[in-house]
């Protein structure tokens, strides 16, 4: 039997709408007539009647009891009389305490990722200890089923499973072997390790070709890397439909360099390949969860494209991990010729034993055993600084949150008003009727559509480099969500080495196995260690590369507003 | 005897700060400790309690009833529960419907505006009718009073002036036949023109040597315009004092490039000079008002410098003006050599009695006299004009004063926040303690200094070019707003001219006199045309000069950041 981690991360930080918001008008917006619009000032503060209207509007009521749509970026939207005071913040997909919002995105329409979702971190709450307990696989019938035809990844459409409600993930599955924890965990009250007991006092079967190198490059224990690395693209989405066109779906070509043969993919089967991946290598290396299943507008071209770009890059960190991409499930995912395979490969996974804690046992460090203490030592260290950069992570996506609403809102309508400040001046001065007056109103119109101009270039920029740099934090959040339970397991088993000696007492163990343990808990520290070295290196490339893409753009953005001015100061002259 | 026009111009858009307000909190600010500072969250609500705290600050009181100080950006004082609803937006000096707020200043702190004052339109609120009609000097007993020496330009020291406030002009002279009109006039409800029928029936006095000559030009009637224009240099301000140090003033030293000898003169010199400009040539010539007098840190070095600054943009604007000029008491300020010239100067000035409407009988215009049709439709061209570029000033002045509280308040604080967000993951990944990572963390910091400096260059811009742009704009603000009065008295007489037949039905003139009215009205119409010809060079002189300086200095700006960027993308590295 086969039991699922994926838990629904919930608890305080998800932010419920069902109250009723007040809302304070940050700016002036004159409604368009005949466009169902409300006209409001700044200061004013009207009654959110509908958040979900979409398009970036929000249906509003002011006092007088008009009601309209007002853009959400002009709003405040604070809970004022409600039970919910954290929706004073700005609750979309970035602020880095509202992941799997869904259903709350009150956020910037200008920004793809209020709508987007993120990388969710379904098990972030914790693990499932009975999960790694209990991982006998049974999915004899999963074929019979017609797993390859149903529909998973469109809860709204899976007739059988009226309880997958749109905020839950639909994971509607023909394995019926299933127990899908759909509990809301608060993710700082308790959180589920896995059992390491089961690695460091099991008898372990001999190490076959599964074997995971361990050696000692310079920057200390470090996986084996492949001599070319496997990379693979995702693309070509493309819509297809079943049971006489009732249920419709996408598909996706994924074509790794190795074979550079492509294959097609629907969601649920990243999906699966994601549960196969955090089952097996979870407690050793942090496997980050899959972007958003459940969002709107799911057949919307932006929608697609914005989750074959995640999904690209999900599928990049999972190729670049030496011991992920050498998998075989992972590399029946990129590589099986046809749907016998597929099946075949699919039932070999999911009847795999050595998950869990048990990996650990594939692992052979070419390295001397390490103490306890300095087993304990590495793994504080780790837990620290995965811990602050998980702080400095935030704080940055909590910035650029703003930053990004501030372009795309107010500072655009600034650089307008700016840009028709010039222009109306313009305007009165053509009625001069003074000789000589047209170079002049010349170029002041010219100055005001410049700053107009400006105004749509500051608007769209944020997509244009703050996208990368909110991109690789969210999913840098999402990684750094699996440390804790990683690192958990770590704990865990060396509060049970530290146990050793009363458990010898106790007759528990005897002081062979104590040895035994000892020995585990020191490949288990190697392999940490080499996971955090793949982390780190892997930051680092990361870090620079997206940082040179945000400085290049930025770049281009100043000289492009300056190359732009230049040419507008040219018109203007006291000769 | 002498009635001046000085009125204080009041009413409705002098705000006053006597209520209790609320204000809004706009950002989030975290108190320092010890500092008497208040933290308080976006979209909270508190109470004003001392808008006058000074350095950029506000005292306010939170709900739970603690207080302390906030920065005044990031407030919107709105008089929530007050009579006075016009504070919902920003009251500072640029803000096109509060002139005259020197006791209401909750502006930005960084905006040298808020403090400074503007070139309020003293006559905005109308014209003393009876200031025209009592125009005969008596200031006979004026050098015994010692005017020289006495204290005029400081209210809160001149003993024996207590009625004068802080909000009034602080005109306390030895001139004894001055009746000071301090009343607050709603130039809206009422505006006195001075009566035209002064000018249009008076038996002229033969032209002298004051003659003001309009000529033919390409652009229409102007005026005769000097070979080499007149220019000086205000500068050196020097702190003086007397009757033992007791009481101290400025003064400033004068330079015009004629002599090219400096002359000093304290404000309040300036101020006669005004007085003695508006009350001869404002029926004709639109003369604006001086920089405002009560300003507080009057000795502050700050103060002076913008007092200075605008004192020279003033005496630039009066140089420019071929009429005014060349005027005895503007030459006499110039270029008097010693105490005595300059009393015997101020006496015959102060005795003039070509003034007001008067001015009009210098004037002579070589041209076919016009019929009242088309005087009455160049006044109302001038007329639409003005009042439509003031609007358009206006807006400009409103659109300018938010972008530059957003540049030195939230924009500033943002980009140092994403400056200091970049920093802090540097900090973090310092802690690594992997091989190989400081080449990153150098970059990361770099970044993060960068855009802190970024932060720093975007608040210190509006000074060096949005400054000049306002500037130029509150110069044509307090030009624009004398408009309504040089008009106010064209109309009057238009109005006159057209009673003409009435008037000589009823006896009260005869059909030579009403030639004589229209020959006249067409004398005035001549004098507005050469005024708006010469309002409309320099207005076209100056936007192009004050719009390149500000395209210029936004270009440096923008490749400025882009420089600092280029230079910092250089550290980062993916080889």
């Amino acid at each position: 039997m086969t039991t699922s981690y994926s838990t629904i991360q919930s608890g305080p930080e998800v932010i419920t709408v069902c109250a009723l918001f007040q809302a304070q008008v940050m700016y002036d917006f004159s409604a368009e007539p005949g466009n169902n619009e409300l006209t409001v000032k700044e200061g004013e503060t009207v009654t959110v009647l509908n958040q979900n209207v979409g398009g970036g509007w929000i249906e509003a009521q002011n006092s007088r009891g008009e009601s309209g749509l007002v853009p959400e970026d002009y709003l405040q939207v604070g809970a004022v009389s409600s039970t919910t005071p954290e929706t004073t913040t700005y609750p979309d997909a970035y602020s880095p305490e509202s992941s799997n919002s869904t259903n709350t995105q009150v956020a910037n329409g200008d920004n793809p990722w209020s709508g987007g979702g993120t990388y969710t971190n379904k098990t972030a709450g914790g693990w499932d200890t009975q999960g790694y307990a209990q991982t006998q696989q049974n999915a004899g019938d999963d074929d019979d089923d017609g797993e390859w035809d149903e529909e998973w990844d469109d809860a709204r459409s899976t007739g059988g499973y009226g309880e997958t409600t749109g905020e839950e993930e639909g994971e509607a599955t023909g394995r019926n072997t299933h127990t899908h924890m759909k509990i809301s965990l608060n993710k700082f009250a308790f959180s589920k390790i896995p059992n390491p007991e089961v690695y460091l006092l099991a008898k372990l079967p001999p190490k076959g070709k599964d074997r995971l190198a361990i050696y000692m490059g310079d920057v200390g224990p470090v996986w084996l890397y492949p001599q070319s690395p496997l990379d693979c693209v995702v693309a070509d989405p493309k819509k297809g439909s079943k049971m006489y066109g009732l249920k419709s779906y996408i598909e996706y070509q994924v074509t790794p360099n190795t074979t550079n043969r492509p294959v097609n993919h629907r969601y649920k089967h990243f999906d699966w390949l994601y549960e196969r991946l955090l089952e097996k290598f979870g407690s050793a290396i942090p496997i980050p969860s899959l972007p958003d299943k459940q969002v709107t507008g799911r057949f919307e071209e932006e929608f697609i494209k914005m989750r074959m770009e995640r999904l690209q890059g999900w599928m990049c960190r999972m190729c670049r991990h030496p011991v992920v991409s050498n998998s075989d499930v992972f590399q029946l995912f990129l590589t099986y010729r046809d749907e016998k395979e597929w099946k075949t490969g699919k039932r070999r996974a999911e009847k795999d034993e050595c998950v869990g804690p048990m990996v650990f046992s594939l692992i052979d460090p070419e390295a001397p055993e390490l103490d306890i203490i300095e087993v304990e030592q590495k793994c504080e260290l780790f837990s620290r600084f995965t811990k602050e950069m998980d702080d400095g992570v935030k704080d940055l996506l909590n910035v650029g949150n703003i930053h990004w609403k501030r372009c795309t809102g107010p500072l655009r309508k600034e650089y307008q008003k700016i840009g028709k400040a010039f222009q109306n001046l313009s305007s009165v001065f053509n009625t001069s009727g003074y000789t000589g007056e047209a170079t002049l109103t010349d170029a002041l119109t010219a100055a005001g559509k410049t700053y107009e101009e400006i105004s749509q270039i500051v608007a769209e920029q944020p997509r244009k480099d703050l996208h990368f740099l909110m991109e690789t934090n969210n999913e840098y959040k999402g990684l750094l969500g699996c440390f804790p339970d990683t690192i958990g397991v770590h704990k865990a088993a060396i509060e049970k080495v530290r146990e050793g000696d009363k458990m010898v007492a106790a007759g528990k163990i005897n002081t062979q196995d104590k040895g035994t343990m000892a020995k585990r808990i020191s490949i288990m520290c190697y392999s940490l260690q080499a996971e955090m070295n793949h982390f780190h290196s892997n930051r680092i490339y990361d870090y620079n590369r997206v940082m040179q893409l945000y400085l290049e753009e930025q770049i281009r953005f100043y000289e492009t507003i300056a190359e732009k001015l230049k040419q507008t100061l040219g018109q203007f002259t006291t000769m």
